[in-house]
């Protein structure tokens, strides 16, 4: 080079031309950043409605499930779970769970947001002091979600229980029970939570995984345990305190067949829309639009265990000398789906199917074990969502993959974590037992947790005499004597059939 | 410097290589754009499905709101509101109410894109002469809430109504009353418009705003007015001129509880599917993807508004000395839907809780009155659709936010306000009063429109005596008169229930 | 220039920064095309949970069409069509379908990927060796699909088909007869099929379209023939094969009314969650995010035809002197949509309106006609399926337009064709006759194969006496004899109905 001159006339053009295009490209990556954000929101809110939906699922199971004497009853019950859910939730329930970000964070419990409130109404989360359309699709899932563990419990105590002791129940559980869990396995505090976020890092964005338990902690991707075990543990505990329906059990110990669900068809409808909403419950909780391939993952793991859940509980029921019914099919259904909500993203095709398989044997068991111990819960709720939902958590245990857990571009678990201690996998794949012996603390944990507060509750409210209708308005029927007359006008039913005619008396 | 000839060299190198970055920007850009415009019409469609899928909704909620007898005749109506609904809104409907773009704009009433033609078939919709995915993703959106608009009449006139009344009401609605309101309110043309464009400006994409009616012209969001005052003010009107039901009210003013819906199980399927539907609704009203936070934020005022309107009508309906029922729950949670349809954008979450809190009381007292006058409005629709509408417009001049409202960022209407008089807000925040008058302003002028024009229509069928049915139809019941049997056939239903056998006669 | 140093100089400056854009503009390209690739897989999945969903339209349209006493049968064959269906699509259905790629393709039958097996469990599909989300997505598409085509068939076959030979043949179908046609018709080497790729192009990214038949191959967009067709003509075989139900024509040849449905509002809302599902079924075909503005136009043309398509079947259901029924009016909505399956992406608004038209009288016409001929096709699954399924496909070849064939920016139909013979389109345009050839050859080709095989499988099955119930349980019904008792307790039911008391025997 001869010139210093020349020299510095093409480095300041360079440099020119390097600012714009540096400042461009900034641009652009904030583009194509913005559009990943949005699809993040769009992919939480298609996820809340497909799982709000799940509502509706609930309530046809239940109601087909139960006598037509008592349908309103289970109605407003579940009609209930979301709108007093929802209140509840936007008041405390999701602010127990993951109003996190305090100056000390708590493992055990949440204690920010309460009712939304972030301090301002713009929306700019970028210094967490206003909520993000992010955040208020966040709410919407885990809304939907709270709603769906609560109204499990419906089911368990259906036809016998006070209303006035479930709208305590369901606000307890909303409010307190349920976000415990949810707080100690999913969100950045918790002691159980996988996400838990390293010491220090305390914006939502930066954090890296730094869990309590293990290399990976709890992992329970959509919430076998977090979700589906809570609510049947409740469920579980509200048909042991309430005691067997009138007449459930003979004198003989053998089971009574004078209960039976009135309408098969509302069961049915039930499931599909229950199997549909789950694709929103388990592949939208990759919570992230760059995680769509992951999801796809979920979509068919999820497939697989419902479709093997509801072929082998059909032919156990089969097998045990029966006759091909519906209700072994759609109760087989749900167990495959309550087992691989846990590890669906950890698993491969043909573990779902397997664990699906389990699922059946794990629903039928403890459901005639249920029956041994004289506990009557009506829809099985605790069969399909308790029991199921720990075989759930423990599948992890022998059969997620190493590249699942421990690959970021496959797996949700393993991105940012910096704990150095991230090689547990299945046991089966040769992973070790740590994983495993991670999912059986979370199990128990769980179990204890919501069976012993679920237990205190019902014990409260049993001795409070508010728990059990009179055994004359169970004879009657709920929809009798406490809603205001029978869900159906048969009457015109009748009269309109043609070729039938029913005297009144 | 020192020689002009490695100036001029560096200089074209650079001129060169800024003119590759250039060229390269601007086709990074036009992708990434291309994604945000594939992204509008992807959420467009998905809304689209989700506000026709609400078709099941009205149709489950109005059968199981009216007898047995009569469930095919309102079956056959909620179906042909979408069916007859499509042909009539692909013929004049669309095009009445946002055929705009020619050389006058007509603040009344569109007159363009009959049939959908616009001249090509090819999809490149940049000079305005060819359909774009854009277009007809918003047809089909809007297609949705015109079926919706129309088939909330069917309700009110229940049971009694001539079905050729129906055929030429319905299509009258659809083509017409309903049209005329969009234009208003929504197109670029429209006299009450917040989206009105510039005069000048008349390309889609560049217009700026300038309302006719103060800053902003009349907000109402996702149409609390334009489709919930429009289809509830029509059944209004049809239900006084049809008259109340053959011994709805007794000789003494009391009311007969002779008719009451025949299944709360597809009262309640039909509320969740209207709910679930509602999420398109009111989020997908943003009509973009770049808005997804703020549809995010409206799905959960949504939420909020639904579920504070289901406890609160409970609750009221409990203090007016009642037992908790499935039917005033159902109706608080579409009160609060209806009223959180309006101000769903430029609200709070508290105050969509206050608005569905009151949307309740709305309901509740304008449900008495109607009975109080004798108008017999079976399923309630014109309280829960024309007097919550109502309310719904009415609290955005109340509780509309100065930042949704002004700030383009964060609201849906600041966008491109070119009239410089953008400082309305809500009363309540100290926005004056200046809104909260054009609210005003715009239900009075639906109400008169929509009440006046039903009005005469109703009137005319009335004359021409084909509005109502003969007594002894409306005894039979309109499945065996009108429609070639019941929608149930009982007796197999019967023979197969085990333990009941009835006697034919 | 006046020194070789400086120009270096100047050069590798430029060469640098020239690096630095162009591997900045990759960075770009690459992170705006990820976008574009998750959002197929989201667009897959919304599909696939949609078609999903039709499971319960069909499983309800078919309960609401039978005896109340063959309701859990019904329900249970809907139930298994998915659960067995998913087990079957996995281990050999999808492989069948579009297992390619192999060394020699082959142009009948596919032969990769049982048990979704691809080599690794990792996902990047860049070699082929390991499953990508876009894989896993069109799983569950292709799977929805499947289980809607096999259980088109259990609606034909209803209230005497014995239950051991409805998992026979649902097995069959979905491994083998429905497997091969969509190999035919859609995979990359099918002899039918659009899509076949060039030889030698062994990439799925990269293929070049050359298909056997024309320039374009046989046009079935979503599948009037692939899916509708075939479950058509397997139903339309069973129904012939079972014979008529007992006491289904009279001996004067006239039809009895004494088989019909038991529930009206079942019917209505299966048809509205099937048309709610076709949104998934035909726009979602699109199978890419890119294609999203011809996607609303599908979902456009889907909405004509079925609003046509119900409108007239209602109105020449009057015009044959009969009253205005639900059936016709649901039916004629599925005829609509059935139709417009094949030709959606290629046809204009005004043409799939007619198509629709037309399809009402193929449906009407045709179900006449099986009744003429006394095969008793309980739900009239052939005359919507199969025979408008054949319409459907015929009227691609009348009305398909140019641009929507052969302009890659319109449709689907013309991207990377390389055959240099692209000019076909249909003959009402003046596209000549040879695309109506080539449809013609493929209903043909369609209906030979499932109707033969179909014919082959029932003829074993009723030889080996496995095919139909015994006489006295068709008249007990299905769900007594078969199913261990009725899918509804009426008992409750009346005793809580208030006004009405019902004696029991």
């Amino acid at each position: 080079m001869n010139t210093t001159a020349t020299e510095a006339y093409v480095n300041e053009a360079i440099s020119n031309l390097t600012a714009t295009l540096t400042e461009k490209d900034t641009e652009l990556e904030g583009s194509i950043g913005a559009i990943g954000g949005l699809g993040d929101v769009l992919w939480l809110l298609l996820g809340a409605y497909m799982v709000f939906f799940m509502q509706a699922g609930f309530a046809l199971l239940e109601a087909g499930g139960v006598s037509a004497k008592n349908t309103k009853n289970i109605l407003l019950k579940n009609i209930l779970d979301a709108c007093l859910g929802g209140m509840v939730w936007w008041a405390v329930g999701y602010p127990f769970a993951y109003g996190t970000g305090g100056a000390s964070p708590n493992a055990f419990i949440g204690g920010a947001n309460f009712f939304m409130y972030k301090g301002t109404t713009s929306m700019n989360d970028s210094d967490g002091s206003a909520p993000s359309g992010y955040f208020y699709a966040g709410w919407m899932f885990q809304w939907a979600f709270a709603a769906a563990a609560a109204t499990i419990v419906s089911g368990a105590v259906a036809e016998r229980c006070n209303f006035m002791a479930y709208l305590i129940y369901t606000t307890i559980i909303t409010a307190f029970i349920y976000p415990v869990v949810v707080h100690w396995g999913w969100s950045s505090e918790g002691w159980l939570s996988a996400f838990k976020a390293k010491a220090g890092d305390d914006s939502e964005e930066d954090w890296s995984y730094d869990p309590y338990l293990g290399g990976n902690g709890f992992i329970d991707f959509a919430g076998s345990g977090i979700v589906h075990m809570t609510g049947g543990g409740a469920a579980l505990m509200g048909a042991i305190f309430l005691g067997p329906r009138t007449g459930r059990f003979n004198a003989d110990g053998t089971v009574s067949d004078l209960h039976r669900g009135h309408n098969a068809v509302l069961q049915a409808l039930g499931v599909f829309i229950l199997w549909f909403g789950w694709y929103g419950f388990n592949p939208v909780s990759t919570l992230a639009f760059s995680m769509m391939d992951i999801a796809a993952r979920v979509a068919v793991t999820t497939t697989l265990s419902a479709c093997a859940g509801g072929c082998t509980t059909l032919l156990i029921h089969i097998a045990c000398g029966n006759v091909p019914d519906v209700g072994p099919a759609l109760n087989g259904i749900l167990a495959g789906l309550v087992g691989i909500t846990a590890p669906c993203v950890v698993v491969e095709p043909w573990a779902a199917a397997f664990i699906g398989f389990v699922a059946a044997f794990v629903y039928y068991g403890s459901s005639k074990m249920l029956l041994k111990l004289k506990i009557d819960d009506v829809l099985e709720a605790s069969p399909v969502h308790f029991f199921c939902g720990a075989w759930g958590c423990l599948s992890v245990g022998f059969f997620a993959t190493d590249i699942y857990v421990n690959n970021g571009v496959n797996g949700a678990y393993a991105a940012d974590k910096d704990n150095g201690d991230s090689g547990n996998y299945g046991a089966f794949y040769g992973g070790g037992g740590e994983q495993l012996g991670t999912q059986i603390v979370g199990v128990l944990a769980i179990a204890a947790w919501t069976c012993g507060t679920s237990a205190l509750m019902f014990f409260g409210l049993s001795k409070a005499g508010v728990l059990r209708v009179s055994p004359e308005d169970e004879q009657t029927g709920l929809d009798d004597s406490h809603h205001g007359g029978s869900a159906y006008d048969m009457q015109t039913m009748q009269a309109n059939s043609g070729t039938v005619k029913v005297e009144a008396v």
